[in-house]
């Protein structure tokens, strides 16, 4: 999406000699605006292990280029096979519980490997998966903005001429977690770029605030209007008729409809409820475990340092021109603190989820008929 | 209550000479343990309109014993009643939405001034008046702690020995807000004097961050065992049966049981009912509007500046023995923030509210069957 008036994804390859991938370093936003060199394997691994670039998509699609990068060094070594492999699984151990990251090594190694030809022409496969991962992962979010534009559609569609429709969501499943347009966020880009008047309720999404740096600064790139939030205030605004319509992302979603994302969800799923508001839940079908049913009792919620809660970074406000965050403590000294990263918000409080093959109801019944081809999985239960 | 192994109150008169106001700057809590003296009207005006103290029944104590400075300062003026309506009219509009503040001044003035006697007879009533003031409002909340205990024991029976009962609590109700154990702290200081295990979850609460802040350092300080959350992480924790009871403190209740309490309570609220938690409301009967019914409709919630939210200050973690705050920006430059400080909890979702004169159910019934010299009212509509 635009970022200073010019497009950007969130990593594609150099344009000078198209062997050096290029990312947005995420750890520096929103105060710093950094495109990264990452020429080698090990600095490809080292962007997705310490956090440059987050999100399963994006993670994916860094990953795929990562692998191409592989079969380039790969490619001067003894043996070509053995060396990639070596690769691959460096690039699989920097986030070992991240799905998309493996998918898209495994499918570059079939790729490459699976190749009739010589190390070149591998080469020349490994670039063509990378870029296809990449392509396809921005296909797909695309696709999430069609059908959820006509959701927004029909709201605007009740509206008086010019009054924006009031969208809510939490965290940042925006283009930043993706390669491009994002899942909660590609309806409420293709609603803007239609020209509906759109104005999107950011929750800040304590304790790493992936809201106030992440969403508000894509949204503000790409000229959406929007206002950030603490997490507390989504409730209120529904009863008083401020939110038509609340899109999340999802990190995991049950073949029940049940949706593991960013903790406070289940909150804002909650006030929808009593509100009437619609909550949908915009994903890519390679975030549904077609294992699982019951998320509430089947998903583990990972817990993360305690000093995400009881310290905090940002910018000096005092600090003019300075770019380099400080971290500051909140709480009394040695107070404990508890950061469990994810709840689960159960299917009975959604109102549709929005995939790339068009929007269902989160149920087993609605997923199914989007995805047949998952049905037999049910039946040999 | 317990500060350092010594016990405290929010405000009090110094024991040197008893007519200096001394007062806990809570502005410097947690990183600083302060004790400010308050020897004029325009001290004690300054600490209210600046918020060295806060909370309705610390404002309002604070209040009582600037009424005795200004008693003390009049007597030199040449009259003494003009002095004194001065010096309340001073006080008052410190903080001109503070009821509790008023109501204090008010009843000053009509004790010192229907005083028969001499300014030195005046003077007596105004410290006895501004002792009576304090010794009141902490008695109520020793009281709501009475009530509160029991259900805190009876949930303590079912668990097995040393297992803590769990709860969740929202903002600073606690003794800071008053003139000593606090609302809804007050139940769970009184179970933990008396033996009982007993944990708080304790809602970081921002943007101001009361919980994080006053909340975490009394409860640590009377050796409460407590963690702090950020404040999107309670639902999860009710799913699984991690919270036993939410209590939560009231800016303003209707007489029909609906409540207004900081940002968020209506979340904690929604995901209590939903999953079979009892969420109890405690306040002194002075915050009970006994004009309003409707809380959702009736109340007004103060917008509040939106720097709270967009900026947040804490103790630079690499400044060793420093106690100097530093304020950092937690949003991209520019960006739009709103900040409602209050939401309404409608009575359905309200277990019952924990009073000075007993435990009732959230509804109009339930609150005259304790306050029944307010039928009247009720039936003069």
């Amino acid at each position: 999406m635009m970022v200073n008036g010019q497009r950007y994804r969130t990593v594609w390859l150099s344009e000078e000699d198209g062997r050096v991938v290029q990312i947005i370093d995420q750890r520096k936003l929103p105060f710093e605006f950094e495109i990264e060199d990452l020429p080698t394997v090990e600095a490809v691994a080292t962007a997705i292990r310490d956090m440059h670039v987050r999100g399963a998509g994006c993670i994916g699609g860094t990953a795929g280029y990562g692998m191409y990068v592989a079969a380039l060094e790969a490619a001067n070594a003894p043996d070509f096979k053995e060396a990639l492999e070596t690769k691959a699984k460096q690039l699989v151990e920097t986030r070992p519980t991240a799905v998309n990251l493996k998918w898209a090594v495994d499918r570059q190694l079939a790729a490459i490997l699976g190749t009739d030809g010589d190390v070149e022409e591998q080469i020349l496969v490994a670039k063509e998966t990378a870029l296809a991962i990449a392509d396809e992962d921005a296909d797909w979010c695309r696709r999430i903005g069609e059908h959820g534009l006509k959701l927004i559609e029909a709201i605007a569609a009740t509206k008086a001429p010019g009054e924006p429709v009031n969208v809510l969501t939490h965290c940042n499943a925006g283009w930043l977690a993706f390669v491009d347009f994002g899942s909660a966020t590609a309806p409420i880009y293709a609603a803007h770029d239609a020209g509906i008047p759109i104005h999107v309720w950011v929750d800040e999404t304590r304790p790493r605030n992936q809201g106030a740096r992440l969403t508000a600064w894509e949204l503000g790139g790409h000229g959406v209007l929007h206002t950030v939030i603490a997490d507390n205030v989504g409730g209120h605004l529904m009863q008083h008729g401020m939110v038509d319509l609340v899109i999340t992302g999802t990190d995991r979603t049950t073949r029940a409809g049940d949706v593991a994302n960013k903790i406070g969800t289940y909150l804002k799923a909650l006030a929808a409820k009593d509100n009437g508001v619609p909550f949908y839940v915009a994903l890519p079908s390679s975030t549904i475990d077609w294992a699982i049913r019951d998320g509430v009792k089947e998903i583990p919620i990972e817990q993360r340092d305690a000093t995400e809660v009881t310290e905090i970074s940002g910018l000096p406000i005092e600090a003019e021109g300075n770019v380099n965050e400080t971290t500051i403590r909140l709480t009394p000294e040695d107070t404990s603190a508890a950061n469990f990263a994810f709840d689960v918000t159960p299917s009975r409080l959604v109102t549709g989820l929005i995939t790339e093959r068009g929007v269902c109801e989160a149920s087993e019944e609605g997923i199914l008929d989007l995805f047949p081809e998952h049905k037999e999985v049910a039946e040999m239960e």
